[in-house]
């Protein structure tokens, strides 16, 4: 950490300062300029707190040197985190792919489609059962009943089960019955849930926040991580822009970026990112072709008749097409699919 | 609401449409153009999907007419609402200022800081007991610890409280100990504590999300009141832009966005707008002259040692000499402060 | 176009602005609801001032259905543009690759980066001679001479050169020189210039700028092809959003949006976009399984001693062995580079 | 300026970068921590290029310290600067007020308003004659005919004339016909033009770039400065955000850092940032209760039929009581207007 004081510091105000820095076991290294003095901090500057620092009227400015997350960060994790949901593995050489509707509507829906996308080679299958909407008046999910369809859906095809959950409470009603629970960008910085997601064992896929910078969405990773649930998998899926033509901004830098700084895995959402169905193809194989861990597509029989979201879905007869593609570029770079 | 199709569209999909549009109660004008169509619909558009519409292949655009939100619309409630907290008025002639530090700290910190603000003018208590930090690792506020200073900050003083909480389970336990209970920027759109505000009687302060269009607070509002919780105060308290010297980019023109498509009172935050304590006096001068219905500004009498957001607060005397000013200017347009 | 009347609209008003419509040679079709009056305009609405539309106090909205521009529109040039640069052709079906150094910094730095790039396999040479920098006090470019460098790498290698023009004198003067004219992205609404450069016969390198929308940029676009000079490259280079790990963010799904609103060709330029170099190259991979027609790269034999940009320079040997990875991914879709 | 070195980095590269460092002037000064080497480097800091820098492969983040503007920076000039305009001052103790019609169209309405705003209190007259459309099919103004009107209406009333130069050309031609040259927000960083700026004598009103940073801001003054001219009066008008309900966002927060950063006068423009008339007031007098140091406001006598930005002007009637309530506000900090 860099602490940079202004011209009004006085050496008594430095010494105090140093003294204060020193006692939370960190060494100072301070360098003399004309108009400014800086301190250099090393040591276990993850104690020290830097609103703190910058409420002192001499200092001026508070740098960050090291990443303010620990047990997400790479550099003291080296090796990629590999998550095994049932036989498969996510951040390994293997691109997952989970695939399946918005939202969970019927038995013959769900399981159909199931089927569908594991024949064109989906690892998972994805399906909302607990629905955020931005209108109090929109379809809501079928809640619990739609988590019963997704065990049904399960059970004839075997592909785990990826839901959303948006409180503790459903949480802690429902964990046993998903096998990787997703917390939307919704709920990104929705800290209780995030230490409650912390103390059980199942993976959680954490989407990024459409507003949430890259060391954000590892602060709320690290949140899950310091509860002691370390199977964690990030999600790209679009950040809020100007720009209005997509529904958000997909930041494939940002895929290469986390996986710099961190070990766990991280996949992409075109989907939701886009919201145009006619963009999902292209954008997936984009993500592919960057080093994603894997893909989150929304796919339906019926997409202008789907509950939610039938904007943004592929049909499957397109997704298993997509497969193929997909397939072909992940060999480039010796991964499978 | 105006559907504009595609030049692919052929008079059996757009009659096939129209009587879709017309079960659902709506009237549909059609408009011939030579490159397309463009069908504009009348009545209860609410009840109509956006993406369900755009999921049609021959659609191109939907465009929004009419708001998505009911309870939360000026059209349909042309007067102001008055929300009542004891014996004062939020939303009507008087300028309402909330004033208080970010965290309860200790007895003698919490009502040293009632007892000053109060005499400067302040009308309400803030005060955090419940923090969301974006690190695990930082002070998390004193809980339940904390609101048990605020109740005797009130008892002190007379000052109602206003404090946020962080999850339905704190909401269910603490409602009826907090006068003024502040859902916060994280969780704008954790709709399941929206729903669950709804369900009570005390007022709701909900602050406007750091990348939350102004459209998307006031569906969070109607959240709320559809919910049968009418008594919601909204708040603006800076959008996240890419300016980064402040924290965050205080929008002012969202308080008058805000009062003409709603009813509802809305409040400007300063302090965590700005994020920086120097800015604090001469933008609540700003919200004030643009109209705001009233401010909520970080207290603290030893900014340098708070445990949370010292660098945005304000000392005791400033904020006294800070509220004649505003009085001033409150004045102009005849309002009290 | 759709012209949505608030409640205040009088009969009177709505039959003279209907007629003032119909003097532009628009047809006019009003839909009345209970809240509002929709006008759905069809013909030349090109014509039509939005500006001047919403400033009439009965006006409350102005809904664009039609886009305004017209040569760059693909509805009326359904196929895609093809520009010919000497031999080789950009918007068709092989990938093209400009690479080569920020800055031009000598003869031989600018003809070994010259023959490295060509033997690698890219089509053309990039360097900049006139270079934007947000100092004053940085070094701005080679000027004059740095043309007459890239004249010689021209000559030594046959690859056509790609540099940035920053005015209407630079213009005039070195228009004849270079083979294909980039505006940059801080340029891209400088009116003047785009006129100027819809005057003359050769190819323009238009990048969007940090912050415009798409639509701007085929309105900048539509600026130059107004003039007559239809021979334009639109370039995706980032946009600015609140993430700053990278510089910019890449928003690839604009190649995809571009690609259906317009017959131009459009490439994607990675180095300015991330800034930073290891970056560069998975992201190139990505534009080109997105779609893109083209990209351009900064190569550098010695970034870290570039006179600028070495931090998103790659090395020649890093670019040979990334263009077989792109001529694979291109091959998927049946693409030669 | 503080340069992080990555665990890579050896004692000999370190040592060598030191060197390279102190042969700039500067004085360097390690700190060693366990995963990293951090060097404090202070003196002319202004000389050395951070992306150089960032180019190196062991150099893991380059922090500056110092702003890397001089002419412009308070730091060096702690006075305010006052800048003449006749018998006016900017900068001082008067708050200026700008006013007029987006553009100039006839003698009458130029002339007309002149006199109108002039009476109001207005002590400068602005309006385009020279304008910058999105659309190449849009009026482009009225050109040189435009400033003869400008001149007349000067003649008629006295007050100086503030008009937009959008090329070099312009501003050559022109000049001595302005009393202050705006040059606007899409050329903020056309740096030819900010260089043709920076060498003749008349003020410059620069505004800042609908997505440019304070810094950049700051930077494209320093470029007129470093010219020679140091007449340069600064203008927020309104960021780029995810926000559409206006048109751009107001960011007032941004006169209060460049008040602190900077000995430059800045002004606000509400017309262009909230793009609604019925905003411009409000706005005005959240500009004035921040602290700008002026004000450049639309007015028009018939917006509904104005040839441009007719929905952001005033009429000279609310004009004029909007001024009584600016004079009441600039009173309470005992400034003049």
């Amino acid at each position: 950490m860099v602490i940079v004081l202004n011209s009004s510091s006085t050496p008594e105000q430095i010494e105090k300062l140093k003294q204060e820095l020193e006692n939370f076991g960190c060494s100072v290294w301070p360098t003399y300029g004309k108009f400014q003095t800086i301190l250099g901090i090393v040591g276990d500057t993850g104690k020290l707190d830097r609103d703190y620092l910058l409420s002192k009227p001499f200092v001026e400015k508070v740098l960050s040197v090291q990443e303010p997350y620990k047990k997400v960060n790479r550099t003291f994790h080296p090796e990629n985190t590999l998550i095994n949901v049932g036989q498969q593995t996510i951040g390994g050489n293997q691109v997952a792919v989970i695939a399946g509707p918005c939202s969970v509507e019927s038995p013959e829906q769900i399981v159909s489609i199931a089927r569908q996308v594991k024949s064109a080679g989906a690892g998972f299958l994805r399906g909302g059962a607990f629905k955020p909407r931005s209108s109090p008046y929109s379809f809501q999910g079928l809640q619990q009943e739609g988590l019963e369809l997704l065990k049904q859906a399960r059970e004839a095809t075997g592909l785990p089960v990826v839901t959303e959950i948006m409180s503790i409470k459903q949480l802690e009603n429902h964990h046993e019955d998903i096998d990787i629970i997703q917390i939307g960008a919704r709920n990104m910085q929705n800290f209780d849930l995030l230490k409650a997601a912390g103390q059980i064992a199942k993976p959680i896929l954490l989407k990024r926040g459409q507003s949430a910078t890259i060391e954000e969405l590892l602060m709320a990773a690290e949140y899950i991580m310091a509860g002691g649930n370390e199977n964690v998998i990030l999600c790209e899926r679009g950040i809020r822009t100007f720009e209005t033509y997509t529904r958000n901004t997909l930041d494939l830098s940002a895929v290469l970026a986390i996986k710099r700084l961190s070990h766990l895995p991280v996949i992409v959402d075109p989907s939701h990112a886009a919201g145009l169905w006619w963009m999902v193809e292209a954008l997936s194989k984009a993500a592919v072709a960057v080093g994603a861990d894997g893909l989150i597509i929304e796919v339906h029989q019926d997409p202008g008749n789907a509950r939610c979201d039938g904007q943004q879905s592929i049909k499957p007869d397109r997704f298993a097409a997509l497969m193929k593609s997909l397939r072909e570029i992940a060999h480039i770079d010796n991964r499978t699919l």
